[in-house]
């Protein structure tokens, strides 16, 4: 168990995810990542079938990889047809991808009832489509679809399957869980069996539809597989396939395996980031090893011990695949978890004097009325800060208005006017938007533009609302929460009201007073 | 491996998610969701520590549950004390539940540098506790936490700790992955050499850090285990505890184990998506088993597949867990459960008419947009209602404005005038309100309360706010669920606008409506 090859598909795979849309630009450039980190395999796409695949293979061919190697995807030929004449094998060779890998069907209930052809047929397609590729001097790789459902119901074609692809000359065996129903214990002992007969290097592609990909990835290799497939964070049709990132961690930090270097590790958390910033999905806050909450600690008994000994509440060091602690602040943290906090923030607040006890006093009555400073730590450096008079507001609301009409026949129109005074300059101005607190928000930035250029590097980017004790109705109070980002970092702000307005406003102002107050030199 | 029991601690270890911040009424509404569902045991929260729990502890007690005990969570005795005196002890004594769960140190690492007291001491307060609260009546489980790193490090201590426990009298001794750390072979491994030395039933309790911990609680069950906590949705702090909603799915349709009836296991999804709501968190699309692109499949070869045969794509039939296939490319896909919808309301809609096929087509448009008709029938009979002509307004909206405005040092105002036509008749008036929604409410049942008496029966029982597409900051759109009560019962509305006061007035304007129809003898 020396080295294990990592395969990536994010772009084939990954990109069947409802709600991901890769450009060839996006393509090129998670390709680049990858390899930069030293994926051995990045398979690219489906050349035959779409376009902008074809485009794809076209111009990685002009850049100097460091480490991988670019696959292309596709089928065995059809049945009862020649291979130097299936459309979809010869797309594969168009598209001059170094490695080839093909999918074949290992299951006889898809070889009878989907594809309609015989055992037997079935088997000759998945050996001349191999050796058709490789006399044309390609790598060939054979995925085993379905392996698993297969080696259930009738081993011994499956098993049958994976000898005609190593005829063939498959320099990898991949077996796929394609429908992601396979239990770990019944990966082992497959793997286990087939390592056994075939002689070329074994592989694995799990789905997550059992919840089990990473464990069964993990499991596959202890079971003697030394090539595994996956995509970034998961990205994969129905439930996503095996998280590469994940698996990656796993062998390196838990097995002592070898797939990528020791300092390529370090840029697992950016890699994840990266990946779902280009895919346009959200991060998981919850994601192991790379998730903003992965470290996070709120209980007031682990932040005691993990101050005291850190593997004491962390199964890794988080450094490693560069990510960070964090210690959250709430009702269950208590005192050792704010005074620690305000540490972070270089304010010396010292929990046993009476000025640390009226702070964490009010603290407790905040959230107690609703407010949640765990979710926005940007909201409570804040509040630290001008409890401690470190703080001074940049600019000072003197009246605001919004008015929201709705006229017959006509759509709703969302209008704000607000006063605010800078210093001694008091500047007045309004916005329309759509909807009262997007008004308010442009009529916000737009009053402080030109004092405060460097408000143009932000913007909004999640808002979440959440009512409280909502048994009240329309009266009840509203938690809101407000995202921002700049091109170094995101943080969050947060508002309690009975009117969500007021609770949007006092987010917002935060957000703005947050990101001043980073560009002022006081925060590091 | 006949019956599984199964622990959930959504309550306890799930409210520990950064996000989730549980009321009283909403731990009562989820014990009470999750007794239904067949759970054995549901632990509540650490009544010691957070008042929030001991009101609920105390209000639980007047439910009649029907499968589930409430179990408390709490610690054993501090060091060098007596277990009669400890106030933790006596906390979850006075909750007056019926289980009581310890958890105690079993690695060494923890007993020196956290507790800093000796081995032999820990020893003493495993078993003090455990015999204390066991001669009081109590139900005892013993959570051995962090008992794997535990094994890793000093197996004999690890397991002498657990023989306290044993000793002490625990009913049942939970192996904890407390850091999540642990891969799926050890946790076999270790499973597989407790249950050889310890008689009472062994219980598992992992963490997702490794991203393994469904597979790890289910290979425990294969290694002996005959308990299992986790949490619905797998919530939890960091990467999250294991989710109960796979590994239920998992044991029933894969294993043939017993844990909850076959008619409970068609709920799962609902369960989730229930818990989900509650806890104000999104349930993820890609969630094995349950989420929405679970059984969802893209155009092309995968669909024709399970047009032939739905086990060719699909690991389990998702009608079994309450959830459903969806073909992504089928624009009919909603259609017979809207027929179906129809034929309760005496509609007779005709999906194969002309008429039918319109109302469908604006139907799944309305869902595209965000509305969701499912969490908000009364909105959904309106508008099928409407389409067929089979309803006309009670009154008709004229014009309305919200005025919201805060002046320095004052607090915030809102103000809603509004215009409507009762027939012929013109009604304007205003009101003001705990924020603008609540003023629309207000000024809306003012305006109308003369021409329509009986809405003075019916009040806003319930109201949530979900941004759609948070990415979009506050021009996201916003869709809005208000309930609603008189004394026979309780109808959902809903709204969807980018315009939260839109979205709000849509679905109060339904509320009324709704309330309305009802009492004109149209409904039954």
């Amino acid at each position: 168990m020396n080295y294990i090859e990592l395969y990536d598909t994010t772009l084939r795979d990954g990109a069947q995810t409802e709600g991901i849309s890769f450009s060839v630009h996006d393509k090129m450039r998670i390709a680049q990542k990858l390899d930069e980190i030293g994926i051995r395999y990045i398979e690219g796409g489906w050349p035959g079938v779409n376009p902008k695949d074809v485009a794809f293979f076209k111009r990685i061919r002009e850049y100097d990889l460091k480490n991988a190697k670019i696959a292309a995807f596709g089928s065995t030929r059809r049945a009862d047809t020649k291979s130097s004449q299936d459309k979809v094998l010869q797309g594969l060779l168009a598209s001059e991808a170094e490695v080839i890998t093909i999918f074949g069907k290992t299951w006889d209930l898809h070889v009878h009832e989907v594809l309609k052809t015989s055992s037997d047929e079935n088997l000759r397609m998945i050996e001349d489509s191999l050796r058709f590729l490789r006399s044309k001097g390609r790598f060939v790789i054979f995925d085993a679809e379905h392996f698993f459902d297969g080696f259930k119901d009738n081993k011994e074609y499956a098993v049958k399957c994976l000898l005609a692809a190593q005829q063939g000359g498959a320099e990898r065996i991949v077996l796929c869980d394609t429908n992601g129903g396979t239990l770990t214990s019944q990966v082992f002992d497959a793997v286990e069996e087939v390592v056994k007969v075939i002689r070329v290097p074994v592989g694995i592609h799990m789905h997550n539809d059992s919840e089990m990909a990473v464990a069964n990835s993990v499991a596959a290799v202890q079971a003697g597989a030394s090539h595994i497939q996956g995509t970034i964070n998961g990205y994969g049709e129905r439930c996503g396939n095996a998280n590469l990132i994940s698996i990656i961690a796993n062998l390196k930090l838990k097995m002592g395996v070898d797939c990528i270097t020791d300092i390529a590790l370090k840029d697992l958390t950016e890699l994840s980031h990266f990946v779902a910033e280009i895919s346009n999905m959200k991060q998981e806050d919850n994601q192991p090893f790379v998730g903003r909450r992965a470290f996070a600690h709120k209980a007031g008994v682990h932040i005691n011990a993990i101050l005291k000994n850190s593997r004491s509440y962390e199964h890794i060091d988080p450094d490693r695949v560069g990510n960070r602690r964090r210690l959250i602040v709430s009702e269950h943290s208590g005192k050792s978890g704010i005074a620690k906090k305000a540490e972070e923030m270089n304010l010396g607040l010292d929990p046993a004097k009476a000025d640390g006890q009226k702070i964490l006093k009010t603290l407790q009555k905040l959230e107690h009325e609703g407010y949640h400073f765990e979710s926005a730590e940007a909201s409570l450096e804040l509040f630290m800060r001008r409890a401690m008079h470190e703080f001074r507001d940049f600019f000072k609301l003197v009246d605001f208005r919004v008015i929201i009409e709705k006229k017959e026949k006509h759509s709703m129109t969302s209008e704000a006017v607000i006063k605010i005074k800078v210093g001694k300059t008091m500047e007045h101005t309004a916005s329309t938007g759509d909807g009262p607190v997007n008004a308010l928000d442009s009529a916000l930035r737009k009053a402080l533009k030109d004092f405060y250029p460097a408000l143009s590097e932000m913007h909004l980017s999640d808002f979440k609302v959440r009512v409280l004790d909502e048994k009240a109705g329309t009266a009840a109070k509203v938690r809101v929460l407000v995202q921002s980002q700049d091109k170094n970092e995101s943080w969050w702000t947060i508002g309690v009201s009975e009117n969500i307005i007021e609770a949007s406003w006092i987010a917002l102002v935060d957000s703005v007073e947050y990101k001043l107050l980073k560009g002022s030199g006081k925060k590091k």
